[in-house]
């Protein structure tokens, strides 16, 4: 089966994100008042082929482990879908 | 209210994306078969204060608009949770 992939890969609550802090200023500059704790990460599509959703999505955590993601500065979440 | 905001910014289907051509070819040389179509984009987490999820989605589509997004290049999708 095709399986769609979402993985989201942010950066660690806790670590500095200066591309986060120069989205929220320029929010605020743009009188978007209320915009707070803005963090910019990854975001990656792609098409797996893989047996199930369950393999697929074990399969995904291993390529976060191994490539998409730092372990030690970055979390990522995953979604499949058929 | 605060409104927890997730807003994923990828680059149109058609255009080039050498970021995720480079993921792909990693992706294969490591051994994991069968994904495709690999799309980089940029991941948006944020806290909004609003009065409704309605008002929070219309304001975010307007921070897209003006300041997260190319609309010439990219496309986004907003999700927002209380």
């Amino acid at each position: 089966m095709t399986v769609h992939v979402h993985v989201r890969v942010m950066p660690r609550p806790g670590l500095l994100d200066p591309q986060g802090q120069a989205v929220e200023h320029a929010l605020t500059s743009l009188g978007f008042a209320g915009a707070a704790a803005v963090r910019v990460g990854k975001a990656i599509d792609f098409t797996l082929e893989a047996e199930s959703l369950v393999a697929a999505e074990a399969m995904v955590r291993e390529m976060c482990e191994r490539l998409l993601a730092n372990p030690v500065t970055e979390d990522f979440v995953i979604e499949v879908s058929s």
